[in-house]
């Protein structure tokens, strides 16, 4: 529980915006859809669009901005995606030059900002089946891990999959399976259960991202593919410039949770 | 039942190629989905890209071809779209020209193909289910209407959403929305119920593509977005040159429908 379970989306973004809210937004206005951020020049728009849908698990588009508009008109026509993340990285040539909270300064009229869907949708769903979350309850950041498993390329994008990881308990993977199917648009079932080895995971707990996760005695881990993917491909494709969210800082829509089910 | 229903997807493209069968495509390869067509010059590639993204019921993407390349890689790697389709429709600013049964000679190095899902994949599990699918009956193409409501634009992409109509039995209307809605590829649940007017559509036995379909006492129209509706939006878009399937005159991939449920 914390106190900003309950706020408006457009509250939690005010404070993003002031820098009263600046770490992760995991449990913030409890039932909306979080979006992860992906920027790229116009002459690379087309090829990043046809690489999420080329890899709809990994890369599900909840908006796709206008080329030089910074606002969402689809999924929060008020908000601003320059400065309503509380935290964004910047890549140059695919690698890492800093950390920013407000990239007004960074901006430019030829940039296409792709919003791509979050898994804190289906952790809500999964809770509410009674599904364990073991990151919520021990209130740290998800694990995520690159993987061996390589995206369908699409023009000069091309890398590997990044994936979250839950355990689950044995008996409860099939009704998990069932519940983040219903939500494609935020990465959907799983992409891999069981043995973290067969997708070239080394040592489980070693996330690549993120904070490890206890597995416990009858636990099996679950693996679902993840909105840092881009991420990645960034490090292996080297665009000029690219900005992304900073993992686990993500946008926080106006979409309800519930809207994106498929039925 | 026709002789076709059993063969095998490239059995019936190379009987398309050969010219042996110039009709429509409802019903051969059954369990194999279909897709419409729609090409455009790379230069406008983006545009329809994110209309598709868009418009994801009207223009559910099963593929897309890389620019100048013609053999669909993921939904049917040994096929050719310009010669594995009976019939195409040659648009020239907004206007059809001609219809062919080949376009190699109109292909060209900056093109882009996109291949749309086809609701012949959901007719075949409305059936499974034991409901009726009129048009199938008769041995008819379906009756296809344009409509009052908008795509959503994207660049210089917009016009009117087509859809598709099938009379359903009232009692089972909420399954015919249950079994759709599992297919969002291929258009997933209806669009509207009942009353044609609502959608701007004055006489329900005038559809604008495509034949009649018989109402009968108890049945209600239900609605599903449909395929033939980028037709309708370079009819108003007017791009220098759009290729598409003649309505009915569709794609069959090597993909199973069933491997295009989400659940």
């Amino acid at each position: 529980m914390n106190i900003y379970q309950t706020y408006e989306p457009s509250q939690i973004r005010e404070l993003i915006r002031k820098k009263e809210i600046t770490g992760p937004t995991a449990g913030l206005a409890e039932g909306y859809a979080q979006a992860n951020l992906m920027i790229v020049k116009k002459e690379l728009a087309f090829d990043f669009l046809l690489f999420c849908q080329r890899n709809p698990a990994a890369c599900p588009l909840l908006d796709v901005l206008e080329p030089g508009d910074p606002v969402p008109r689809k999924s929060a026509p008020k908000a601003d995606i320059r400065t309503d993340f509380p935290k964004y990285r910047i890549y140059r040539k695919g690698i890492l030059q800093e950390e920013v909270s407000d990239i007004s300064a960074y901006w430019e009229d030829d940039m296409v900002a792709f919003l791509i869907g979050c898994s804190f949708t289906f952790e809500h769903a999964l809770m509410l089946n009674d599904i364990p979350v073991r990151h919520i309850e021990n209130g740290h950041n998800v694990p995520m891990y690159q993987t061996n498993i390589a995206c369908k390329r699409a023009g000069v994008f091309h890398g590997p999959m990044v994936v979250s990881m839950r355990p689950i308990p044995a008996h409860q993977i099939t009704r998990s399976v069932q519940v983040t199917s219903r939500f494609p648009s935020v990465h959907g079932g799983p992409i891999h259960i069981g043995d973290p080895a067969m997708i070239g995971i080394a040592n489980v707990d070693q996330p690549d991202f993120g904070e490890t996760s206890v597995i416990k005695e009858g636990e099996v881990p679950v693996f679902w593919a993840c909105g840092v993917t881009p991420q990645a491909v960034v490090m292996h494709t080297k665009p000029e410039i690219a900005i992304t969210h900073a993992p686990g800082h993500m946008f926080i829509t106006d979409q309800r949770d519930q809207q994106l089910g498929v039925l």
